[in-house]
């Protein structure tokens, strides 16, 4: 599995990474101070193309060119004039009179675009062309390839057809010859970190900074010679980190996965809402909770929605979903936490059995899996460019896999490594056996998704539903009608039915050892008993670890738009 | 204007609804305690019919009958059977042989069921009915008519017209008969607010308990003899709260306004993204924020996304969204305040002028709340009817009203009241200017919606741009591209142009008397430097406000799904 690949390079090749990373932005800082120089030894005054290029804020272009996005440019615009706003990628000098830029837009849109000076000569014996033909000076030819790197531009140009397709850009039938060329937010002459680098793997996710200078012997070992740059200097090139089309497209992939959550859901009528975040109790234990001073009592910050969900529906709203930060105040360094992420959360009332509660959250994983294998293929194929990985494998409509948990550790026992030769139905599982039991699954059912059902007592909070049928594994533990789902092997939901009688909810509540009359559980257990609540259901996805494990990408903190660690909370 | 009341009723009046409220409740207890005793006498055992009704979790019907959703219910299930779920309302018993049920279920669908007997005579002298007619008790007709109002029961019943329409339901041309009824999750026999009361105006908002067991002399002044609760009293009775058609109604409305934010936008190739709420520095000035440890350093709660969907453009996302929670540390207890509350922001490239910010969001807000009058009629309808409130005047397309700061100020001057006749250009409008300028826009222009744009520096942040052409107002002070829009004279909307030039944007922090390396805002300041930041701009709306403002709630706590403030986190 993919998993192995995890810790990413080793520390001897990331520290080699980083000090090639810091050479080579030294190489790039003398070229471009060289280059600054003599740009600013051009005397514009005396150019007559100085009003075709420029530094300006609110540059003038032709009345007949169109303002087009670089994602909607294509051969219908053959021939014609257009104004492109971009970033200038990348640049390079053919001669004095012609030069070379790459620019990109809308993510992963890029272009060539060429500029040839139309004044013949140089000095005194420079001619200016033709009545009608623009004006293009070898300083404005110097000015153009001079532009740094990552600052945005505007240019106007004509769309032609290149000689032959430019295979390293997108837009590869069609090119920009450009006619006039404004900087309009400058990049400095050096970049914290570069595009090529930002659009590397993540070369350590480790919070600690590396120890600064050590001896770099031998060429660091990333592909194509390419530096790689640790996740800590990715967030400290925040804007550059979310350039790279492959956080782009990794982006857009989250938002997919909202988006195809809500549609499945909105369809059956299941309701949005907002839980809040402030919240008056630590109601759910009491660990790895953030608190806060609050006017004079104390305050946490709500772990999950989960008495919320259920508030909702003992109001009457039938079905409801949220989808909003959650915050875990767990001191682990690790790619698979963070202290805030994003829930998706359903809950639902159940007419008959919550087997209807599994049905709906398979079917709404599955639509957003086969989904993003439909919509965003591209995407897909942008973020396996960078972090390669195995076809995520989908159950066969009818043949998904629904394990109860001692059908789990059955298989782990018999199936899986030598060390869970003697797991137990009655204890929860570790994420080591977790990605073991995928394994086992993956080969034996053909499919990385799966579910597993009927979690002992002892591994659910106070508020999963016992089993009806009064089924007990291992030392005479019950069962729940709980469950959790995997994608590779690794837990991206938790749900089930809850209890909805007050009484058998107290007594749960006493069988956990906790106080039904402290803060926050007297509150939940007083809603129980103030109306009926109809039987109830339902489930909580971690939107992050979909991202990341369908992705199979190294780090769940490269799908969050701002990831927070215990270490981390800039930018 | 509707704000007139927006204090809501006396503190004489609340005490005494809140009196009459808790001899209601007894009252009810009382009745309910004589009804539990008869049904607790009657014995089950010998009743022919009693596989027909009970309290039980798992009940069985009849195979032919169809599992419907009240909402569902219309005329094509005349005389079909069904099973039905949901909550009791009120019942009547009618005579030893007949009793009545309200059943309510989707916020606001309700019906009118009915039982009679099929066992002639009583006792020994009572006779089955012929083969094939379903077998009801007068013990179930008992049973039914005894269940404590806002149990969630299910019911077996055949769909028929009534004689003549039931006016007290909303599905008044259809009424069931039904022979089978089971409780599936009781309600105690007293509620701690029943939904008539649940249903009623707020009768007051105050965070502060009122004095238990004054004396009560008069009957209280609601209407219909209904007695109203404070928001104590619905916040204490959360499931009770939430099921009031009102609630739902305002629930679903927000629900839209949601919708049609993200739908406007997505149309418009804007991107959701997430913030996050857990920020390392006390970002914007350092008033009012929510402060927590984390890991041994100090963490913030985010007042607003604004330096994240900034960080978005500056990483190339072009046009980004977000909805999501933002905190306000500030201890004001009134109707207009939370201390979490839901911020609908966006932020786009700017391409000519901030003019294409302004109508993005004009676009957006108008397209909410024309969208709101088309598709939510009905439950706008709801709301009126527990808060009566003036029609909404939007302005008729292509006649949006957009004043500047100066002009609303001196429209203020002129034609507001007499106490404003000395309101500058150049200070930062108050409340009560807010709404007076309402008042007179609306007068004037025929709308409850305008914009004001160009505000003086003075009253901006520090990323505010200031206007390119220099202009002045008042003492010398420049104007900013920034703006606020207006609901029926109340701020939902702060906007504007923000500097994306390094120099600029650290000129403007110094001049603010912030500092530039301070925490926050050195990281802030450095990613404009770090690359080219294309020009932007872009707003934040409050959710809950726009909800309140729109149907001229008395209090924004309404509309929010659990309000948060200074001294209540609960539930």
């Amino acid at each position: 599995m993919e998993e192995d690949n995890a810790a990413g390079p080793s520390k001897k090749a990331l520290k080699k990474a980083e000090a090639k990373a810091k050479k080579e932005a030294l190489k790039a800082q003398r070229a471009a101070e060289r280059v600054t120089t003599q740009v600013a030894n051009v005397e514009l005054e005396d150019d007559p193309a100085k009003d075709n290029y420029g530094t300006v804020t609110n540059p003038t272009f032709s009345a007949d060119a169109e303002e087009v996005e670089l994602r909607d440019l294509d051969e219908s615009y053959d021939g014609k004039k257009v104004v492109i706003r971009a970033w200038l990628q990348n640049s390079r000098t053919q001669s004095a009179k012609m030069g070379f830029v790459e620019l990109r837009k809308g993510g992963n849109w890029t272009i060539q675009g060429l500029v040839l000076a139309t004044i013949t000569g140089t000095g005194a014996e420079s001619q200016l062309p033709a009545e009608g033909t623009p004006i293009i000076s070898r300083r404005m030819v110097k000015f153009i390839t001079a532009i740094n790197p990552e600052s945005f531009i505007a240019v106007e140009a004509q769309v032609k057809r290149p000689i032959e397709p430019v295979k390293s850009c997108r837009i590869s039938t069609l090119e920009l010859h450009i006619t006039k060329a404004f900087v309009l937010a400058a990049a400095p002459p050096v970049l914290g970190m570069t595009m090529a680098a930002s659009n590397q793997p993540v070369a350590n996710f480790s919070d600690e900074e590396p120890k600064a200078e050590e001896e770099v012997k031998k060429e660091p070992e990333a592909e194509g010679g390419i530096p790689a740059a640790s996740m800590l200097t990715h967030l400290d090139n925040i804007a550059m980190h979310k350039r790279a089309p492959v956080q782009q497209a990794i982006a857009d992939i989250r938002i997919e996965v909202k988006r195809l959550f809500r549609s499945y859901l909105e369809e059956r009528r299941f309701k949005e809402f907002e839980p809040p975040c402030l919240i008056g109790a630590a109601s759910e234990g009491g660990a790895n909770v953030f608190r806060l001073a609050y006017f004079g009592q104390e305050a946490f910050l709500a772990q999950s929605p989960q008495f919320y969900k259920q508030f909702e529906i003992a109001g009457g709203r039938e079905r409801v979903f949220s989808i909003g930060p959650v915050f875990r105040a767990e001191n682990s360094n690790t790619p698979r936490h963070m202290t805030e992420f994003t829930g998706l959360d359903l809950e639902m009332e159940i007419k008959h059995s919550y087997f209807e509660v599994i049905q709906v959250l398979e079917g709404v994983l599955l639509h957003i899996l086969r989904g993003l294998r439909e919509r965003c293929a591209d995407e897909i194929e942008v973020v396996r460019s960078v972090y390669p990985s195995e076809d995520f494998l989908l159950p066969e409509p009818g043949k998904e896999v629904r394990l109860t948990f001692a059908e789990g550790q059955k298989l782990l026992r018999e199936e899986g490594p030598e060390e869970f030769r003697n797991v137990r139905d009655d204890e929860d599982m570790s994420t080591a056996q977790e990605k073991a039991l995928g394994a086992v699954v993956r080969a034996k059912y053909n499919t990385d998704f799966y579910v597993l059902d009927k979690f002992p007592e002892t591994a659910r909070p106070f508020y999963a539903k016992v089993d009806d049928a009064g089924t007990t594994v291992g030392d005479n533990i019950r069962v729940t009608n709980a469950f959790d789902f995997f994608l590779r092997g690794q837990e991206v939901l938790s749900g089930g039915q809850r209890i909805n009688d007050p009484k058998e909810l107290e007594e749960r509540i006493r069988a956990k050892g906790v106080d039904p009359n402290s803060e926050g559980i007297k509150e939940y257990l007083t809603t129980f008993r103030q109306v009926g609540v109809p039987p109830h259901g339902g489930g909580g996805i971690g939107l992050d670890r979909v991202v990341a494990w369908f992705l199979a990408l190294p780090s769940v903190h490269l799908a969050a738009f701002y990831p927070r660690t215990p270490k981390r909370l800039l930018p």
